[in-house]
């Protein structure tokens, strides 16, 4: 693991970051030029690199445990929809003038709370100054069975659109955040601002999933882009039915309260769910599986043959009819 | 690859960098979302980070091909100096309010140049805004033959040590740079500029070492420094000859222009230049791969017993006199 010789960076590694590395010896504890792996024998390898930057990704004055949430968060869901198991991460920290020691413990803390969730270990990295934000990168490698990662791409006319959990509460979590939401009782508040500031990567899920899904994607830039990708890289067309979109109770209730929300829940992005698309063949499997992780898993539309317009998402209301949407896109904080 | 989907930025993906990923199927054309490797057999693999912000790195007017070459660099020479040989990397661009594509154009062509230079390819990043100066985060991973890693833990008493190359040029550069080093002719002061901007990281060396060396690290923080690195790391003390540390040119006119400069280019860093041991009977097998790679490899000193002072590193001049440094450590740019 490198470092700028500031004063004191070479103790905060040794303080803070070794201990992340203790469990895997391929990280030689951050002593030495770079760590040493040895892949798994019949898997390959999943790799994803994300970055956050303060004032970007998440508010300057986030609390930092929960900045490790989401940095653990979104590239465990990279991971995840590919159908990668987590195995090991580097860490890039580029650290401003103003980021204490008070904040790289809680955060090295928050990292060591979620290495033991997903069973990941720090291998190597970075820690250097910059005259700018709080800019924290991660390279996660995760191992799947070999031929057996899930692709954008997969997708067929015929099959069905799934996703887990329930979606818009990160867009929506952001909107109370800022102001912009009010009239929620605290537990529902606080269930969105949850949703948006701890990421839960969908890791077990994910790992499960080449046995029954065609393709998969996780829900970064929201629902309807990200449905728009997979159906760009499988070359078809998607309908969802917007009635059809798990909600959390607490979206339904910020939804009762400004029915124009609805939209920004499925366009909205930071739920890092999974959306994958699966044969009819495979409802019953989808079922056991849903029960067995005790995740919901919602069918929300189906995939059509791509009739000129491949890519494209048609977003229908109960009676049908196709609700035209004023933002598809989305951008993050 | 992600993004942040600012306008223009999956244009930039598709037009500067999916190239970049072109020749390696499993970077699957930054379109999903992750890479997907397949280990080659018999191989480990070493990992390593490197993080460059501009204004503490580099010059925030550096040339993009510059910035470039020296974030290649920087990595492949910690690869370099585990024994490995390049194999893919990620790359993590947070982009400044100003980095405009002109500069993206620059920064991808000098990236397509090195990769022809080491077989390297890219397989997949992420590229973000920042309300900060441009930060680069660069994952490489390479392969080694099973348990031929190069560690900086095993320099042993009687040891020589050797250098390759020239030590000092990059510090001297810098100086150069900064105004602070004048009276060299062009050439010579071309020379030292051309070695701080555009470092050589020295793969082909570093996969042909395991053969040769005890230990081994690359010059980043500074010859002494990184010396002292391989000492503690592997429990000895180092003596070298300040007469014996091999000077460019460039250098010997700087060193006689202030000869205070001397120690300068024993302590600066930058020089990415790699720090080797060996036992006496690999002399000739050392001088025979200098032939080989014609790359200059200079024995500068010995490794000897801790004597109650591991990690420490004793500099002396012809008449065998202690050297003392005003400073052994080293800050960047």
């Amino acid at each position: 693991m490198g470092n700028d010789n500031h004063p004191g960076e070479f103790d905060i590694i040794a303080r803070y970051f070794a201990p992340l590395a203790a469990a895997e010896l391929g990280g030689l504890g951050l002593s030495d030029d770079a760590a040493i792996l040895k892949p798994p024998p019949g898997r390959e390898l999943i790799v994803t690199t994300d970055t956050l930057s303060a004032g970007v990704h998440f508010p300057v004055d986030e609390d930092p445990a929960d900045i490790a949430a989401r940095l653990i968060g979104v590239n465990l869901s990279d991971l995840a929809a590919m159908g990668a198991t987590p195995w090991v991460y580097t860490l890039a920290l580029a650290l401003a003038d103003n980021t204490g020691e008070d904040f790289i413990k809680a955060f090295a803390d928050g990292l060591a709370r979620h290495q033991g969730t997903h069973a990941i270990h720090l291998i190597g990295g970075d820690t250097v100054a910059t005259k700018g934000p709080l800019t924290l990168t991660l390279t996660a490698i995760g191992t799947v069975a070999e031929g057996q990662a899930l692709r954008r791409s997969g997708a067929a006319a015929g099959d069905d659109i799934y996703v887990s959990g329930t979606i818009g509460d990160a867009a929506l979590g952001l909107k109370v955040l800022n102001g912009e939401l009010s009239g929620l009782t605290p537990p529902l508040g606080e269930h969105l601002l949850d949703r948006y500031h701890r990421p839960q990567p969908r890791v077990a899920l994910g790992s499960r999933l080449y046995a029954v899904a065609s393709a998969a994607i996780d829900i970064s830039d929201g629902l309807v882009a990200d449905l728009g990708h997979v159906a760009t890289a499988s070359g078809v067309v998607a309908s969802i039915d917007i009635n059809n979109v798990p909600l959390s109770e607490a979206a339904i209730a910020a939804v009762t309260l400004g029915p124009a929300l609805k939209e920004l829940a499925i366009t909205g992005g930071d739920d890092y769910e999974l959306l994958f698309t699966a044969p009819p063949s495979q409802a019953a499997a989808i079922e056991r599986l849903s029960q067995e992780l005790e995740l919901e898993l919602s069918r929300i539309g189906t995939i059509d043959e791509d009739t000129g317009h491949a890519g494209a998402v048609r977003v229908i209301d109960e009676t049908g009819a196709k609700i035209s949407l004023k933002n598809s896109g989305y951008r993050h904080f």
